[in-house]
């Protein structure tokens, strides 16, 4: 993704590493629930942080982000050995962590729908990218330690992560009049938002009529 | 795919929606009987429907249809609100469904092993492509749903697909003989019918005798 | 891989499908405990030996083996049919196959690994590639059976596969010292040496404190 200037670069790199360090420490969380020992907990957070990304990059056919920056497995190796070693007190932090949580599924989302975008896919497309870079790596943590994937369950995660995809890949349009960064911060937010309300307020998606 | 004439493209599109919409109503089905909300029978549906396309073009380095027709993914979403919305009424079409089901198979089997041998892969690789485009879409279905494959249970799938598969790769070495189109109606018919009659006459394959 | 000479090559090709034999005899095990039939025997079997590779080769964006070389999936499915007619015979087997599986686990991760350095990848990138390549396979299998991947659990085997990878991917850069077999040679006692003591000792990893 071609940002021009150094500041937003960083910004948006601190911001990923963040995403990843947050998704390794929901993943490691995962499997130390599930009684995994040292390897498990690495290996889960670490699938659960770069799986989303891994994903994507296949499917736009990109060379794979965790094969060519080694700062995001460090991050999630780092990210997946604190929550095994601090885990009692991290547990204590859950709300914190729903917090990061949101905060990673937008990030995660609003960088792969403007990758799919870069690589030159429809509208449509990059927001299917992009949303299998958010809940990608969820599902592959969940699959693994033997659950039915949260966000199949949980209501309005993988819908806000849709909203969200749909703010950027459409307001691309009128990137030019709108600002990169407006427009990225604009589908953050509202992403991250709608996530903090639905869980506020427990909002339900319908369920089949059985 | 390079098909000549506008006729035939049109009929192996529709058939392939066809196809796309019976496997995402067959996932829709089997989350709904998970009890999952809206986007998760959604998302088991579209999965469902374009996931063995999706693995079929990672292997053979295409880029994924999903990504380039939206098509299938709106007829992938569609037909899954239409089981969310009707599932009472659809459970009592269970045996329409078997029919369609080994439809989708018939047709996505014979249509993966076409694009396998297109991308210059040899016979016996493009029935790997071909069965896997086949029955992918339910294995992932039923992975995210936390049941073993039906696919490793249901005798005769998988081998219906198989067979389809080998002919229509071996047959495609007299295609200018055969003709195109006759060449995929005998293979799409051969799984159609192996698959039937393996229902019809439970027919079963060997188990290990422990 | 540009191996010069012919005895080397055939070595190598031979170790592989050793390898691939091995990985395909433990998902068709695996398969047989779960009551499968003759087709969900195969299917796992193949899937269990190929599967790294395969994850493998989409990662670094190479053709995939198992569509390129026949053998492979040849060995894989005669291997499954082999434990599907004489399992019983095989169980009693089962310190035979753990050392198998050993040696699999030691050729599949330091090929992947050399693999992914001929692709031009970071030293890092190509053992989390050789790594994958080793334990891909048994991922595969066990969330496909419908349990928690053995690797997350079982302590030192995901470790032995880390070790050896470090060691190819690192020595790598000495090669016209070392020479090119005797790394691999290093490589691959190095795994199968750390996974056997860790059986025989029962290794434990350290697991979190609830």
């Amino acid at each position: 993704m071609a940002i021009p200037g150094f500041e937003p670069t960083s910004m948006s790199l601190v911001a990923e590493l963040i995403g990843t360090a947050v998704f390794a420490a929901s993943g490691a969380s995962a499997a130390v629930g599930k009684r995994l020992d040292l390897f498990g907990v690495v290996v889960i957070g670490t699938l659960c942080a770069l799986g989303g990304g891994a994903v994507r990059d296949i499917l736009i056919d990109a060379k794979p982000l965790v094969l060519t920056d080694w700062r995001y497995p460090l991050v999630a190796v780092l990210a997946s050995l604190v929550v095994f070693r601090f885990h009692p007190a991290l547990s204590r932090m859950r709300p914190t962590m729903l917090v990061l949580d949101a905060a990673g599924l937008a990030l995660f989302t609003v960088v792969g729908t403007l990758k799919g975008l870069d690589y030159g896919f429809a509208v449509y497309a990059a927001c299917i990218v992009g949303v299998l870079s958010g809940i990608g790596g969820g599902i592959l943590r969940d699959v693994l330690v033997q659950e039915i994937p949260a966000v199949l369950r949980e209501d309005f995660y993988a819908m806000a992560a849709v909203i969200g995809a749909i703010i950027v890949a459409v307001g691309a349009r009128w990137e030019s009049q709108i600002g990169h960064w407006t427009l990225m911060m604009i589908a953050i937010a509202t992403i991250f938002v709608v996530r903090m309300v639905a869980i506020r307020y427990r909002w339900q998606a319908p369920k089949p009529n059985i």
